[in-house]
């Protein structure tokens, strides 16, 4: 069994990207980072991705409106950013309070700058396999794990567990692409499949993403399969300082010997996405410099 | 084995069409039919569309630009007829001839007329389970096939044979939706699935939409199975007048004994496109009434 570790691979494509970064014409990217109010983890993840801003050489503006903000007040910043000419992504940190519209709020970001791929045009490119949109962070950052750690997808079954719109869903897609790396036959499955254990047993690769701690047990798996863990829950733990753990969706301890490869929770999936949101606010930029280019 | 009979679910949906579109306040709803050139194909769909919106009381513009229209002079109909307040869906029949970037024609014509379904901002609507969106006209009539023949698909396992962006992805979107008559497992395979007899052998619902003549055979079907037959296929046939016969991606004699029902080719998705795209220029015709109610 190997160990695919998020960590290493996350930190090799901000080297990456930094290079790439320093070798861009004029003016460096910059990302918006919205956070409203002061939920402890989106304080924690915006920080987690202002310091890789930092470390790449991408610019980023802070916004910290207040928990009271309206939906129209939230709008309006939102169609701002969308004018600067000097902002090339927007993130509005997830979640926001329950007074606000996250759908509506994720769709107000202009296309071309939403680099948390949760567009509905973006979501339509990616099912029409068209490069010029956004792929959400999570599902991009499964694939390029996937690749870099020499997993071949064409031909395989790919298992998906769970179908949610940032995970389950584009994930299948992005696995069904006519792509070199893609070509997998893809199955969706859900809390509503049936003898769920006799599909996931015949995955090549099994995903999950359900968001259940330790779901996925030995007997779901095939000996040999590719194991990739997007669950990321709090469960109580007396031996921890804070009074828990972190776990996946996957029971690591039993299901970790019969895989050729897993990664673990944290250090899998986690680092990968704010990884992926940085690739794309390089690709925001690049492409406003070619349409500053063409004009 | 039950044949499901599209034809005659088809009537019954023109029928209810007619009733809801006499009792619409206002003038009738309008589709746009624009077919570039005489292509005999194109030329006969594109009558049969007009003869259904006659049927039903949907208004139809004809246009028929020649064959050398160019791209800009095809962009700017698409726009007049998006600003036209009396144009409620736009349909551009295809194929297109080659020198038209089809996907680029679809895309310009505004997502709230689009009835066909092919625009991006739909396609990503149908993946966010937005129902304000047009879903393509194909995947839709085979939804509607399976409901109305009381085909119950939650839990159940749906294989989808076939990934194009017309059919088989939309197609499995839906089929995944959260929806009392969707919610199935799905499992998409393509040109590259390995095994595939054992994978289609587990389908409770197998949809064929692959365009290879007769590529199911009684080998790659689970007794008892629902098989929805998507192919239109011409295969020489010297006993015919026409030379050729018309035969879906289903060997039909030898697969039917073994289905619990199926679709024949022709009659059983086919009449339910055209039923489909008049459902949706009902449907953005309810729209543009609520937007001006709105105002």
């Amino acid at each position: 069994m190997e160990l695919i570790d998020g960590n290493k691979i996350a930190a090799a494509i901000i080297a990456e990207l930094k290079a790439q970064v320093a070798a861009l014409p004029g003016r460096k990217p910059c990302i918006a980072l919205v956070r409203v109010g002061e939920d402890p983890a989106s304080v924690s993840y915006v920080k987690k991705k202002e310091l890789a801003c930092a470390e790449i050489g991408i610019a980023s503006q802070l916004l910290f409106p207040p928990v009271t903000i309206s939906a129209d007040e939230l709008f309006a910043l939102v169609d701002k950013l969308n004018a600067d000419p000097d902002v090339d992504g927007i993130l509005v940190q997830s979640p926001l309070p329950k007074h606000l519209n996250e759908v509506a709020v994720f769709r107000r970001i202009a296309a071309h700058k939403d680099v948390d791929g949760f567009h509905t045009l973006n979501l339509g490119k990616l099912a029409q396999e068209d490069d010029t949109g956004f792929v959400a962070c999570t599902p991009a950052g499964i694939m390029e794990l996937l690749q870099r750690s020499g997993v071949k997808l064409a031909g395989k079954h790919v298992v998906m567990l769970g179908r949610s719109l940032i995970v389950g869903k584009p994930a299948a897609l992005l696995a069904l692409q006519r792509k070199p790396w893609a070509n997998a036959t893809v199955t969706v499955c859900h809390s509503q499949t049936a003898n769920l254990p006799s599909i996931t047993c015949q995955a090549d690769v099994l995903i999950a993403a359900i968001g259940k701690a330790e779901f996925v047990t030995a007997d779901m798996v095939k000996p040999g399969a590719v194991v990739i863990d997007v669950g990321v829950n709090r469960v109580p733990d007396l031996t921890k300082k804070s009074g828990y753990r972190l776990t996946g969706d996957v029971h690591f301890s039993t299901v970790a010997p019969l895989c050729s490869k897993i990664t673990p929770v944290p250090g899998g999936v986690g680092p990968m996405t704010v990884a992926m949101l940085m690739q794309n606010t390089l690709k925001a930029r690049r492409q406003s410099l070619i349409q500053v280019g063409n004009k």
